[in-house]
């Protein structure tokens, strides 16, 4: 075990893509998970579950469900982290408890469980030694990936986390400044030169600069609605998901 | 700083509720809340805001929105983290770039974010010796926290933390077994029989034949679905939480 402190733990994180071709010991893996069922979670009741994939047959088949991202097939490890009520109504079933939790504010508890769960993963991961990336593409294609991964009705992925030795380090990406995103006692109403305070170091970093270059754009707001994550793909990713979530019994509501 | 290692710190933690008559230092806060920042999120576009409260004032107002638990007026810190897309929104608009993030699947997005900053600020604080306790009635009452918390459209709370110095050390809660939640390569498909074990420890505990006695119920699981959480809240709640996030134009989609 690598004896680090907790605040450098966090204050170093960085998104690991390029890994080591050795794998995590079954030992190693499980005390990580384990240090994953400790974060709090919703009543207690634990409303996540996740599926271990590292059977090469199995990547192959995630892999272009998260858009081909050579870290899927290439990681030693890919946890696919998932809201879930069916454990929780199978249980209810045995013991003629009325089943409650497929609808919508279950829904949102199961993505809060399952993120309370991950985060307590990436971080313990990495003060053992190990690197990671979360994947937002999850999302997109959580109805193909519940397939591939057989998850019953009720269960939804919610985030894909890839893990393994790093071999890469590196630098720390940016962040906005800490007040861009705190608040005292109510929510500060910024001006225009505020909002453009705030971002000034992203806007002019280098990494900007390269990116508009590349892109042929002429600010970074636009790398990202023009670009990355465009309004047509957010809404039609938006109805996919939704339909899901529909057919799941998640959309409830009285 | 409390030199202390990182597995511990995951493993060692419990839900405080009740804190000591002492502030959090301002130093301590900020530290605190940057490692929250340093945690992945979506993109980097950080669509997430934390409200801090310390005013007694404003802990009055948001009591009786997390029905008067009273961790809410004695904790020496509340922070509510919200997802939130305006601010995103606000650099958007002074880039001529379009406004893209106000739907389903950018609510979604805004949760992930949220939490992964709201667990390493869980695990930041208990590091630097603190305690704290998730708040699941944020979402009960999103709206109404929103609105005393002055946020704007695009910023929807969901979760808060209260926080202080421990003035207690409640033993560590139950988990069901790690097998549980964690399926290696599909999701495994468990028998009534697995289910019962999973639950035996759970269903039997002494915490468990107490809350049966005092709710005159003849299994763990009805105290769920008949006293906690029951199906007509969950309905009642989602329905709301769903209104509140149309009026936010989260609900938008292809």
């Amino acid at each position: 075990m690598t004896a680090e402190n907790t605040l450098e733990t966090l204050l170093n994180h960085r998104s690991i893509r390029k890994y080591q071709d050795k794998p995590v010991p079954d030992t190693l893996l499980e005390r990580i998970l384990q240090a994953g069922t400790r974060a709090s979670n919703t009543g207690n009741m634990q409303v996540y579950s996740v599926v271990v994939t590292r059977d090469p047959a199995m990547k192959e088949k995630l892999s272009p469900l998260h858009f081909n991202q050579p870290m899927v097939k290439e990681a030693p490890v890919v946890l696919t982290i998932a809201a879930d009520v069916q454990r929780f109504h199978r249980w209810c079933a045995l013991n003629q408890a009325e089943k409650s939790y497929d609808n919508f504010l279950w829904f949102v508890c199961g993505c809060i469980d399952s993120m309370l769960f991950a985060q307590n993963i990436a971080v313990a991961a990495e003060a053992e030694g190990l690197g990671l990336c979360f994947l937002g593409t999850t999302l997109y294609m959580a109805e193909e990936i519940a397939q591939v991964l057989e998850m019953p009705q009720g269960v939804i992925p919610i985030t894909t986390i890839t893990l393994g030795f790093p071999a890469e380090t590196p630098p720390l990406t940016d962040r906005l400044p800490l007040k861009a995103v705190v608040h005292y006692e109510t929510y500060r109403k910024e001006s225009d030169e505020d909002i453009r305070e705030l971002f000034h170091e992203k806007d002019h970093s280098e990494l900007t600069k390269k990116l508009l270059e590349e892109n042929q754009l002429p600010n970074l707001a636009q790398v990202f609605t023009r670009k990355r994550y465009t309004l047509k793909d957010n809404l039609a990713i938006s109805s996919k998901l939704h339909a899901f979530l529909e057919k799941n019994g998640f959309l409830q509501k009285g």
